[in-house]
């Protein structure tokens, strides 16, 4: 149930069948229908979220009344509210499943406790933050620094096929463009 | 030299005198003056930057040609250009002093060297990096879901003295919005 995990893991730090056991104790699996919420503004981001299958996205409204999308996480890439998640406070993102999803899930009341229990997870979720942390370095510079076009042509180089599984209104918001511009970039080429 | 390093690392776990020798060989501990820059465009991130006192930027130059700052980094903070630190490749930002600002770099070709030989480090890098990444979630979510005027009222209201302390040219740049707009709302008080 948790393999896909543990194989992610295994990549970065052996864990022994023992450790495995351990750390499955303070896991869930479910899943998410497409379009179900796993977080809405002002609640508290319960955990810490790892896609197995599927498709999340976290976003907020911004002060236009506009979704802002600011992350997505497909196989293998994890997914919080971080502010809410670590000092559970209420959230002022919504975590939302684009499509049907397959997630593991840490609660916030085992995830400290998981690192005493289990001191490699610290390398694993050290990589895990320095590489969401770049990830975000580079979004940021990419709004600001290339046009609408450059960015769509950029992302659809880099993610081809990660560009027709998502709703093009989606990846407007997260490119930081709105749905209308992108349909005049993709009526050009 | 680098005590101020090791008393930020004993927070969050406890380093043996033997361990902090062994750090101790992976550091540079050096000066930078006012406006000098550790890093700039085309140039490779030689380091990841540890503030000792004083305090570095993180900025680009945006598609019409002007910086946009995402990350300050003050006592206790690290800064790099992550992308192009760890992949040694070209930097698309600049990281400049604001003030004459003492510095603790470790160098790329002895980072990932040091997790081998001192797995503590993990734990307190998962913690830097949980952090870094937590403050640019949090950031994007303000610079869209606030108009500027909340937004400036909030960061003075969180960080007063920081506020007095740089440029406001800087922090017009971090907050998102012009010199001229931010001299309007101070003068509105």
């Amino acid at each position: 149930m948790y393999q896909p995990l543990f194989n992610h893991i295994n990549r970065f730090v052996t864990l022994s069948e023992e450790e495995e056991k351990i750390l499955a104790s303070a896991l869930q699996s479910f899943s998410v229908k497409k379009k179900a919420f796993l977080l809405a503004q002002g609640q508290t981001c319960k955990a810490n979220y790892f896609v197995v299958k599927g498709c999340l996205r976290l976003y907020f409204i911004d002060v236009k009344g506009v979704a802002q999308t600011t992350q997505f996480a497909i196989e293998n890439w994890w997914i919080s509210d971080l502010t809410s998640f670590l000092f559970q406070k209420p959230s002022t993102f919504f975590i939302q499943a684009v499509e049907t999803t397959e997630v593991i899930a840490i609660a916030h009341q085992d995830y400290e406790k998981l690192f005493e229990q289990l001191p490699k997870l610290e390398k694993y979720f050290r990589l895990i933050f320095q590489k969401l942390h770049q990830a975000s370095q580079q979004r940021i510079m990419f709004l600001y620094s290339f046009s609408a076009e450059e960015r769509y042509r950029h992302f659809n180089g880099l993610f081809p096929e990660f560009v027709q599984r998502i709703p093009q209104y989606m990846l407007a918001s997260y490119l930081g463009f709105t749905p209308e511009f992108l349909s005049k970039i993709r009526a050009k080429r």
